[in-house]
């Protein structure tokens, strides 16, 4: 599994969750377009008593993913939520799992914009181990950008070229 | 909103989360066949800064919605993770938001068994506001028995007629 | 474990995590003053790899018995958040762990008001394996009743004396 | 907030949470002794409809900064469950909240040995927002350890001299 595309976020001063700048044009493991990559370590509370990851933490680490993502091109998702006053809300989520995460695995989020058409958002993932590369799960969600009003709007000009899809 | 299904969860002695008992063969949202009722009061914890449930605790509500189906049919889960040694693993999961749901709000998780073969199990979802009787998301998880070295197994025979699906 | 202060909280109606009514003016376990009790059952979400409940978990019960206690007191904290603008932060938490909580287990949460003066209120609770009385946890939080700027306030009339401590 | 301590953990390679070295023998905010950081990125999912951290999280992030402290020592806490067959429990955990983190905060885990003895362990930990070096909370837990019956037991030997305290 080569990290080459994460090299720009080892630098000094990149904090919190290790995230990749875009890390190329295909991947290895379906989708295509650019991508972003995260690095997650699999934390305790993470786990359940089968000694796996419990499955509903996936739709969190993609909501990193995606968060990343919008960092890599330049956005930040607080100050969406902040100063344009609109979010992202999710009204699709969908995960297939492959093989387990375990405690203390580092999980790379892969994550793309497969869409983007009015005001919905298409994005995919794969969670990808990143010792050995292999495939743990894959998944899409499904936004609608809404106001503060919870109504559905446009993405603000800025964002919309930035973001892709 | 009818509760009629679920009156016999609400006798003394029936703690945790009260859960219905296979409430009937038809449903107001989608879905056919029995389904299994549990009401699930928001907690603080499940709420995010948009004021709403964090969407990823729909799939830790379909798990308790999945364990009391299987009460409802006289199984334990845990027993059968202890007792039979195997398990049901998740993989896939899916969840379709329709209206957030809010903190302090009761929500029902209404579950059936839309599929049963060999080691592979598919359950449907439906979480559904209480006081108005509003579909808030609707969901599917697929599952495959696993033994407890994670291979495939069947499900113990005791147990397959008596789920359904 | 006598479950007699909850009776009330059976009736066909009461919905969500079933919270008893203020319970008794004494208790097997410390702590003095009138109770709520509140019953939760264990979510596989709430296990970690050790096989028991994951140890931050007690907080999120602590906080469903401390909305449960409010509500016995004829209080919806939702309200509160709401209507009054004002809300209860917490300053300090604290747990002490004396036997692990399980996978599916029913665990009561007995919360108290110790005191209350000014803007602080400070509650105690234990957590208690209804199947036998045991013991599980105990722990103690702290607050501040804050305004809708943050501002430490004094809490609304109304709840003052209801609430007890 | 000097990063210095930590500029170790920016190498390339280094995944997952950023955690820092053994940071230095002292510290702004009380406390003593050799240190180790962690930098967590405030996920969406650890906020509350207060628009801050759920208070329970900060649990999750000690257990977090444990961990690096422990692998800043040379320790795998994975291992030590898998090939010594014993574990850290937590016996108590106190958090005071001092200030809210919220979302998408760095928040640095500052994490200290305070004593061992025996099979007990004492940990202590500050939580400073990376942008200013705000504390925001701080924190202890106390730990025993124990074999893979739940049975108190020492510290493997190699591990003692290693974790300070």
């Amino acid at each position: 599994m080569s990290t080459e595309g994460t090299a720009a976020n080892q630098s000094p001063g990149r904090p919190g969750e290790t995230a990749g700048s875009i890390g190329g044009e295909s991947a290895p493991h379906g989708g295509k377009g650019a991508y972003s990559e995260t690095r997650i370590r699999v934390r305790y509370a993470e786990t359940d008593q089968m000694g796996v990851v419990y499955h509903a933490n996936y739709l969190i680490w993609f909501e990193v993913g995606r968060v990343e993502y919008l960092r890599d091109k330049g956005f930040s998702y607080r100050d969406m939520e902040k100063e344009d006053r609109c979010g992202i809300a999710v009204v699709e989520a969908r995960c297939r799992y492959k093989a387990p995460a375990r405690y203390d695995d580092v999980v790379i989020i892969r994550t793309r914009v497969a869409r983007q058409r009015g005001s919905i958002l298409h994005f995919t993932y794969e969670a990808i181990r990143e010792e050995d590369g292999l495939l743990l799960a894959e998944g899409e969600t499904i936004h609608v950008v809404i106001d503060d009003k919870f109504e559905p709007c446009y993405l603000p000009e800025k964002y919309r070229e930035g973001i892709g899809g």
